[in-house]
């Protein structure tokens, strides 16, 4: 691990039993509140996207805006917000994904890809994957090209990493937790 | 208005008819889709709060974070996440507010502000005031001072701008619209 990989991981607290009993909960508010970490994790995310011909930065809904709307800053690119549903004013196409018990909606303006664009997808933390999978399907369904998706944490047990790879994207996590 | 100013001004969609009939929805994420907007949007904060003591930024979700965290990162100071409730890992505080029609509530951690901060509060939009009001109490009632937030959007004849004045909180908007 570098020393900024390090000063990530050693930021996010483990919160255990959270939501419930079993469960290490991996906290990125801790990050956030140590700025060198914060700082740290976005000059990661730019040095692994910078110059890569990306046309946007979508984030998903919440923690996902975080740190997708500072890295979209940085790379001088347009944000795009993907969101539950009813939160985007404009016309809007939808997808559901599955969850451990029922199901969830993402939402994305349709207006916001177009043909062509090459959209870098940022979220916080990958687990089983279900929300980036869902958010890539709309992108796609857009016309928009997704390669690659950024994340601060990846709980690689959890499968998610296997679901992005058999849909053609590559994953870059800025550090690892065994276990879940 | 500087240029800057009109800048952001012209980059927000306004939406008839959103949520409801009489409505005109200001649009923040057609902001956030041009790059030279978004980023003289962080720039006016930075000129607004840079220098002046704080010690952590505050957003509110989710649209708070998109602001929030860009202005902390550029301050070099912790931001900290307002959430809807059971979003929280750590111990929290809980505050309701009142909408149109029932009550709402916000939490923070409880650890995440302590006696003396010297808080900045954003958020996207300024319209009754009413989550940035539940916001100033969840701070003080953990020993913070909150005595600036900043918002994109100001809506002024909502009454947003008085009750903020009334909690003796300076509000700093970047841009105006009237009539809602």
């Amino acid at each position: 691990m570098t020393e900024q990989q390090n000063l990530i991981k050693e930021s996010i607290k483990t919160i255990p039993d959270y939501p419930k009993a079993g469960i290490l909960f991996r906290d990125v508010t801790s990050l956030l509140e140590q700025p060198e970490a914060f700082k740290a994790t976005i000059d990661s995310f730019i040095a692994a996207f910078a110059g890569r011909g990306f046309t946007k930065v979508v984030g998903t809904e919440s923690r996902g805006f975080i740190f997708g709307a500072p890295l979209a800053l940085a790379l001088n690119l347009p944000f795009v917000p993907v969101r539950k549903p009813g939160k985007l004013p404009r016309e809007v196409i939808s997808q559901s994904y599955q969850l451990e018990y029922g199901t969830d909606t993402l939402e994305i303006h349709k207006d916001a890809i177009v043909a062509g664009d090459n959209v870098l997808v940022i979220d916080d933390l990958l687990a089983t994957g279900g929300t980036i999978e869902a958010t890539v399907k709309l992108i796609r369904q857009l016309g928009g090209e997704v390669t690659d998706a950024g994340f601060v944490i990846n709980l690689p047990d959890i499968g998610g990493e296997e679901k992005l790879k058999g849909l053609g994207v590559t994953s870059t996590c800025l550090c690892s937790f065994e276990g879940h």
